[in-house]
């Protein structure tokens, strides 16, 4: 937790917050913070800036609090993601907040398996819990935007293409395609795969949505590797 | 598992091989394999090529096998790593050996736990099974070598400037320096901090040895996420 973020309930005033949960917890095992002792804080969708702690009880900490500085640029991209399996995909809305992506879409595949739909951790507050953990990594107050698509195909074919209008349309796929390009200053559309790949009638649907296929060499990473993988190159 | 990796003890021929262990498991639970199925293997250390399944009972698998590939090609690149928390460290081998690191070189610095060094995830056996884990993967066959420096100023002062020699040598540090270069075609010598950073006094010792100063830009990234996004650029 490089960031304590504060949710719009935490406030008692307009400059004092009380906190007596999980955060409460990482300020005294974790930073060991003392009466005094300062602390980089945020408000969720909003500024960042610093904490200074007034009183620490048994069950809950007072803070002061000033807000200053904006929260980190977002990098300009739409993520097109297939649903990944349960494990990871907490880890993949993590690794989303912390690279700076402002908006996932998880969409299904042919090779997506039809229970990880059923996975609790896809609840609107397991994965606001997730993002928030990656923003507090990365210092950052903006929540990404997590939209679920569960078909395909009207997906792709009806909102998909104005999502891409004007974007660099990519998608992240193995084999004799063009390497995945570096360093861009143009907003992305960037479609990555399930474990197996997309199959061809997929690589075709996103084709006419305009996304083309480019690569990041032989080796098979994990889903949340490659993301980090392919936003590293790509900006 | 994108591929099935060979030890020598599993040959009871040139050409065949019988599985009995946490590999025979997921092929029958994950890839649901029958007799006469194909499946891509790998000798470790060695070649790649194809299986085929000759028997399936209860507790072992046999399985003949060819090998007429090589491995992919690993980066030009030796890692210099302060050691991660033990969690961390496990998924770290793993990335390292996914991402294609020939040499990984685990270094104390002032801001690693000295408690971090007990982990049993630093026996030998420990680090190969996550090092497998990774090149089942990305399909390689190489292991990574692993290094262990427990003494951070003997081994920069000592060591670290002939590795160095004749590489590009970068240190990831957050700060006014220069952006990570992109697409190189040449070795690079790259350090990698512990949370919280290099203290000054390593960033002039790893500077004195040939290491200079590059950024990622302001958010933080977890350890692992930090290596995958440094090579990714780099290379």
């Amino acid at each position: 937790m490089n960031l304590l973020l504060l949710e719009e309930a935490d406030f008692i005033a307009a400059d004092r917050v009380v906190l007596a949960d999980r955060r409460f917890t990482h300020m005294q095992e974790i930073h060991r913070v003392a009466v005094g002792d300062s602390l980089r804080v945020g408000r969720i969708g909003g500024l960042m800036g610093e904490a200074r702690v007034l009183r620490l009880e048994g069950h809950e900490a007072e803070l002061s609090v000033s807000f200053e500085r904006e929260p980190p640029a977002k990098l300009p991209l739409t993520l097109v993601l297939a649903l990944p399996r349960p494990k990871m995909l907490r880890r993949v809305f993590q690794t989303v907040a912390t690279m700076g992506v402002p908006k996932l879409i998880l969409v299904n595949s042919y090779r997506v398996e039809k229970s990880f739909w059923q996975t609790p951790f896809l609840e609107p507050e397991a994965i606001r819990e997730q993002l928030i953990l990656g923003l507090e990594q990365t210092r950052d107050t903006i929540l990404p935007e997590v939209i679920i698509e569960k078909r395909f195909k009207p997906f792709v074919e009806d909102r998909l293409p104005a999502i891409a209008q004007g974007t660099l349309g990519l998608v992240g796929h193995p084999g004799p395609f063009p390497p995945c390009p570096r360093g861009l200053d143009q907003p992305v559309t960037l479609a990555i795969g399930p474990e197996g790949g997309w199959i061809p009638y997929e690589i075709d649907l996103l084709g006419k949505a305009g996304l083309t296929p480019v690569q990041l060499g032989e080796r098979i990473l994990r889903v949340e590797t490659a993301v980090t993988a392919l936003l590293a190159r790509l900006f």
